[in-house]
Formats: C-alpha cells, sequence, structure tokens
C-alpha cells in the first residue's frame, strides 16, 4: 500500500477540533469522509496534533495508506474539489511506508495571534484574540525565550487530560509584534493538552506585573494547573507547522 | 446638531451589501439599529460608497448628525460593544456641520485580491478570489496605468444601473504581487456600479492575450457593457479608503 502524507490549512471554526468524535463534526473526519469518496474504500488518516475546537491551521499534517493510484496531483485537486471550504489541502506528497505524521514529528509550531489595540477587527475576529492594553513585547519575549528547554509543564496542563510524561522539550519560544499584532510563537518536540493556550493567558494575566518572569518559573515550578493563569480563547491559536 | 464621522471596517460576507433595503440585512441598517439604540434616537447615516452584497471594506466612511453629547471615544467603544462582530468601528471623529460622507469625498481606493496559486486558501476563501491560471502582473500593471485620466466607463458599468454621466477621473491604478496574491487597487473621484468587477473581470479575461492592452482600450471605446468581460465575484473586493 501507498503512504500518503498530506499538508492541511483549515479554518477551525466550525469544527469541533481535529479528532473524530460521534456527533460532532470534525477537521479528520471531514478529510476522511472526502478521501472515502474520491477512493471508494473506507480510509482513515493520522494527524500531527490534535487541535482543539475552534483552533485553525496553516500547517497540519496527516497520512494515510491507500492502493489508489492517483498522483499526488490529482489528489490535491480532488480533495480541495471534494472537501468543504474551510479545509484546503495545501500539499500532498508519497512517503515510505513508515512515516507516521504523529510518531514521526520532531517539533510542531504552534502561533497565538493577538490583536493588541484599542479597538477589535472584523476581518480577523475568528482568527486573533483581541486583548486592548498594551503588551510589553519586549518583558514578554525575554520570558518567553526563559522557557526553551526541557520542563515539566504540568501547570500548564488541562485538568482532566494529565499525561503520564508531562516533560516537553521547547526549541525556540519568542514573543513578537507586527503593527497590531502580537505573536507568541512556540516551537517544541509535544505539547500537553491546552498548553499554548494556558501559556499565553498566563502571560497575558502576568503582563503588567514587574516580577512577571520569576512569577512565571514560580507557576512552573509548582507543576499545578491552578497555579497558571485562564486559558486564552482558542481562536486566536494555529498549529503552524510541523517538522519531520 | 454635531455631526459625527466614523471610518468602518467589515466583512461583507453576512450581508446584503452597505444600504438599507426591505428585508434584507445590510450594513447601513446594523449601524443605524445600534446607533439608535446607543442615542435612543431614530439615526440615519449617510455613506460614501454604496458596496454590493458580499464586498467588504477596510476603510468605508459614513456621517450622522445627533444631539448627543456623547465623547468620539464613548461613542467608539458604544457601537464595537453594540454592532455583529463583523462590523467595526475603526474610528469616529467630530467634523464640521457640512461635512458630508459622499458628496465631500476627493476619492475612493478600491482593492481587489485574487488568490493567485494552483491551491485555494481556507483562511482566505472569503476575502480573495482563488484563480489558478499565472496572472501576468507586469502586463496587467501597464494595462493599469493606461486607464489613469478621464474616461468614460459605461462599458464596465452594471446593465440597468446606468448613470447620467458615465465620466469617471482615475487618479490611481496599478496591480501588484504580494507572494501568491495578487491586488488591483484603483482610486477615483467616483465609480460606477460594478465597475471595479467588471475592469478586474475584463483584466483576468484578457491575462493571456498577447494585445490585451489594446483590447482593453477598444472594449473601453465601445461605451457598451457587453464588450467587457463577466464580472470578478465580490468576495475579493473591498473599499480600502476614502479621501476628503
Amino acid at each position: 500500500m501507498r503512504n500518503i502524507k498530506i499538508t492541511i490549512e483549515y479554518d477551525g471554526t466550525n469544527y469541533h477540533g481535529w479528532q473524530i468524535q460521534p456527533n460532532a463534526i470534525t477537521i479528520q473526519a471531514a478529510i476522511q469522509d472526502a478521501l472515502t469518496k474520491i477512493t471508494k474504500t473506507q480510509t482513515q488518516i493520522i494527524g500531527a496534533g490534535r487541535t482543539d475546537a475552534g483552533v485553525h491551521a496553516a500547517g497540519q499534517v496527516a497520512n494515510f495508506h491507500t492502493h489508489s493510484q492517483m498522483s499526488s496531483t490529482a489528489f490535491q485537486k480532488a480533495l480541495n474539489a471534494t472537501l468543504p471550504r474551510d479545509i484546503v489541502i495545501i500539499d500532498v506528497e508519497e512517503v515510505p511506508p513508515d512515516f507516521h505524521a504523529r510518531f514521526s514529528a520532531v517539533s510542531r509550531t504552534y502561533r497565538y495571534t493577538i490583536l493588541n489595540r484599542t479597538y477589535p477587527s472584523a476581518l480577523l475576529r475568528n482568527n486573533a484574540y483581541f486583548f486592548p492594553e498594551p503588551i510589553d513585547v519586549q518583558g514578554a519575549d525575554t520570558a518567553c525565550r526563559s522557557l526553551v528547554g526541557v520542563r515539566d509543564f504540568s501547570s500548564f496542563q488541562r485538568s482532566g487530560s494529565e499525561r503520564i510524561n508531562p516533560t516537553c522539550e521547547i526549541y525556540e519560544c519568542r514573543c513578537l509584534r507586527e503593527e497590531d499584532l502580537v505573536y507568541f510563537e512556540i516551537e517544541a518536540d509535544a505539547f500537553l493538552r491546552g498548553m499554548v493556550r494556558a501559556i499565553v493567558g498566563t502571560f497575558l494575566k502576568l503582563n503588567d506585573k514587574e516580577d512577571g518572569i520569576n512569577q512565571l518559573h514560580k507557576i512552573l515550578n509548582a507543576q499545578d494547573r491552578s497555579a497558571a493563569g485562564a486559558s486564552a480563547p482558542p481562536h486566536g491559536l494555529s498549529l503552524l507547522r510541523v517538522k519531520y
């Protein structure tokens, strides 16, 4: 059987997240339905990251096995013609049989987008979190960089979804401003559930605190979700890319 | 009475255009309703340009007269708290009594956005027209610049909406590419109904023609709508700004 890797852009606004589940529209289900229609065979896909309801992706990756002899280009065209307009296949590639979108991934990069000005935006309403108080981007960026390395992120893990190993290695973490938009970008080997939104929510809570960076590390060391700030809302988050 | 100028950003996807009409949701109606709620007085607004159904605005301008003593900042906050999230007031300013959003305008600038690559975009699906064949941007830009000046644009006027004077002065017209996006930007003293979409549709029709620029001027000189190409769809169009 051939092993096909697809790269996916989606607007998560109208979906209950990536992962297939009964009685809810999900991205995975929509793509599997389209593949099943195209190949005329029930087809399952494996995703690199499970994005939550309302979270977007610029470069989610998935793979599936198929007997179909369609070319990569033909697969891309057929999928984009079949999928709803808020899910788009931006790349299709045949990969070796052992490629696994989830387990072969070396890192994932998430971006959280904040609209940081006194009034909201009509066009960005579903893709950036409107936060009107001025963000200290330089302070946040310093705090971001202090997170690089291997750490226990229990304090930033959604309650009820505890992983056996709550350790992640952050490869890169930064905060930057482009005009009215402030981005938090985090690249890591793995993420706990709700981790990016909990980190961003905590940054925003500590934004006007003088010793924010110390408080951040106190929260981290507490290894307790209740020590951290509320989660930032899902619509600011996007899975930017997955490296293999 | 005070005269208040507002600058508006909107996502036109879910509206039947700017202008108020019976039995249809319009931008003008939504803003008037919000103002009437806030000022507790029936309030009418005058818009600078009548955008069609599905057309967006980054900087539409309108004005209204009111006895309210609210500050500009308070008006902006109250309006943004009352309006649906796809309409945002980005600026409020008190202006002299004779300011008229439509008649005082010196120029309007429209931008038409095309996604020019082989696959569509989930995030831009309602804000850029997906056109997969490669666009000759340099050729289009030369043709654009040849439109500058005073001309009869009857050939690019929607049938059934003929204006007594079909003459417009184009101040600037250009075509440019930024990665996968191609923009047509047109600044003029006035626009006939459907004019930008008819011009862009004609450019796309002439895209692969060798003597495109000559054909464009033949169409222009015909002063007949049926000589031009089909209109480009509304969702690529945005009223960028209005100058006074």
